[in-house]
């Protein structure tokens, strides 16, 4: 096993052992967020006739070119119908927005440009063939690919999908995340914590940042130190996708996960990524055995988020079949001068504020690997890089984007 | 009833008559993504007692000043438990990370720095009196206001309220929205589109807008073009926060919407906005009576679906109690010429890339108000502001962000 890798290389390897999964069939309408794995090919001609673009008259442009002229009601084309006949050279037709055009017209009269006039309307305005017409398959013709696999269903595909008349999809499987807490200080949230307990929170935040990226988290509980507690609990999270332990993966008295999960089947790829927060994590797989990606992240609760944020998120969304893996990154002007020993990169919690044409980032309080109130804080994780020693204040850095708010402006910008 | 508004001054009537809604309480687990309605107090002092950050050995800094020395190891504090006594001037305990110190011990010897032999060990390096120490209440301390009221909960608050042993907490209700849909030429996606039929699928996009941002959507149907009809199914959206009818609310021959409200005791704050796509919208409320907020949407697919962006959105955030409501802003290059007339201010649908430091916009295909495909391919929506005419090729305009993809890098920039 390789120890000791760059955030770089380990996000590389993570990816490259990381996968979409299968497909599944879902309802449309239940699929807002879902990748699809196969493309959609549309069976019907968008719109499927030529139709009006207005409430108005359907008329022959021709008979209108010397307008104003009075031509003859000969029927009106409901919402929903058709037109009984064709429009014969001479007569108008009214017509509402949407309806099919009758056949021999070629041009709407809107109807503020018009006058009705009991059985005839008087056209006051001369319109081009093709006015106010929607032409047929303007916006879709039946058997175009419409969507390609891959793309992410948002909500103008689930209406064009309704349009289509396709009420079921193929999309790519939502991951399941087994979660594994261990230690037996750790307890649930709503037992005493005398005694030197504390609450074991990471399951809590980690399941939150699954759900965040469509996953299903599945909380395996609490493991004690005990090789035998930690493999019962480790086997009932083998049939899921993933397998996040959030303690004991490290060289401690007490890191029984690891040895647990080679017996089980699990080759670790590698140990140890130079960064702060997040040293000791480790990364392994089943290889061809169906067994989940297993992801052993450090017990200090920030050290989980942000060692979490940085692995498994991405192979999330990638199994997902996500094409867009990353956070939105920013640059931003430094508020403060930071320093560190170089070696490693630091993931920096910070606050973000816009300042005229500038986003500040300031750092977010208590940096501590146990400080979960400043992570609470943070609108985004400052990149230290691992080589630097120092960023000086107005000098600039990469910030990936926690809390969007920071790009939402204060107004609508209309 | 005022007319013709600009897109700003509608925002601005629509966001003064919304207020959050009331309080619910929730389990912790559930309540991510929702905002609080009440402060969260911390009872409990994190870390509560000093604690030990790294494995090692807990001492009093005075007595490894000469370093090396050794010292007797008096005991062992086990992780969950406590020490069985205060640590005598010149021992050491075994500590594992986590643990509470012991009385009388001031500093932690991280393991790599000293050696154990039997019953005594080796300390190789002086430490300085905190060293590897988490002080008490370094995190929280109890009677903090740890969250404000307002505060939007996202992963790390999750392991925060789990670290304080809050399972509950009060958040703003999730609005509620009734969507109702009209006209004879309306059909479900699942039936035939024979005849000038034409899917309603308003709806379905619309439904999808909502739980983008966590709103409960409630379908009221497709309302035949009879006041009757319409009424009985409005009725049965008045108990929802919002009311949404995506068609029937404009001027023509079947907008009988409008009237029904009206009957219904809705007063109609405004009618029309200078903007394209989307002139017809119509906004009300029935004050005072507990009834909905109304957005009356016109009915092509894409104006729809660009109002309930300007309008509707902004509008279910507030509620939610959500203090950012506006979509990300970039400021994008024009990779193509724009021209229009003056008077409205247009929302145009581009694709956006990055090309070097810039992000490009261009038209994502066919501008026109039915052509639902161009907004599945867009990135953004450009504001071309109603008083200009023409932005060049190489100027720059404001995008409203629809898919954070554009913003999230080909790399993770570590």
């Amino acid at each position: 096993m390789r120890e000791g890798l760059s955030v770089a290389e380990a996000q590389r390897l993570i990816l490259e052992a990381t996968a979409p999964l299968g497909a599944e069939t879902l309802a449309a309408g239940e699929a807002l967020g879902r990748v699809l794995a196969e493309p959609v090919v549309a069976t019907r001609t968008l719109p499927p006739e030529d139709n009006s673009a207005m409430d108005g008259y359907a008329v022959r442009a021709a008979d209108v070119a010397g307008a104003p002229v009075h031509l003859p009601v000969a029927f009106e084309i409901p919402a929903g119908g058709v037109a009984p006949r064709a429009l014969r050279p001479g007569e108008a037709a009214r017509i509402l927005t949407g309806a099919p055009m009758p056949e021999g017209a070629d041009a709407v009269v809107r109807q503020e440009d018009a006058e009705r006039r009991g059985e005839r309307v008087r056209v006051d305005v001369a319109v081009p063939a093709g006015e106010s017409v929607r032409p047929a398959g303007e916006d879709v013709r039946a058997g175009e690919t419409i969507f390609a696999a891959g793309v992410r269903l948002a909500p103008a595909h689930l209406g064009m999908l309704a349009s289509l008349g396709r009420t079921i999809v193929s999309v790519h499987q939502c991951p399941r995340v087994a979660l594994l807490s261990g230690g037996d200080e750790l307890v649930e949230p709503d037992a005493s914590v005398a005694g030197g307990r504390i609450v074991s929170s990471n399951s809590y935040a980690l399941a939150a940042q699954c759900r965040e990226v469509g996953a299903e988290p599945r909380y395996l509980g609490i493991a004690r130190d005990d090789p035998a507690d930690i493999e019962r609990r480790l086997r009932t999270g083998l049939g899921c996708d993933v397998l996040v332990s959030s303690a004991g993966v490290s060289v401690g008295d007490r890191d029984h996960v690891r040895p647990v999960l080679e017996k089980l089947g699990c080759r670790l790829h590698f140990w140890g990524v130079h960064m702060k927060p997040g040293y000791p994590f480790v990364f392994g797989s089943f290889e061809g055995r169906g067994g989940p990606l297993v992801f052993g992240l450090p017990g200090n609760p920030v050290s989980a988020m942000v060692t979490f944020e940085q692995f498994v998120r991405p192979a999330l969304l990638r199994l997902a079949g996500h094409q867009a893996v990353w956070r939105p990154r920013i640059t931003a002007t430094l508020g403060e001068t930071l320093t560190k020993k170089a070696g490693r990169m630091h993931f920096v919690r910070v606050r973000l504020e816009r300042e005229g044409p500038r986003i500040v980032a300031r750092t977010a309080g208590n940096q501590s690997s146990g400080a979960l109130r400043s992570m609470t804080e943070a609108q985004g994780l400052l990149l230290f890089p691992a080589e630097a020693t120092r960023i000086a204040e107005g000098q600039t850095a990469q910030v990936q984007v926690l809390d969007l708010a920071v790009l939402a402006p204060a107004s609508s910008g209309v």
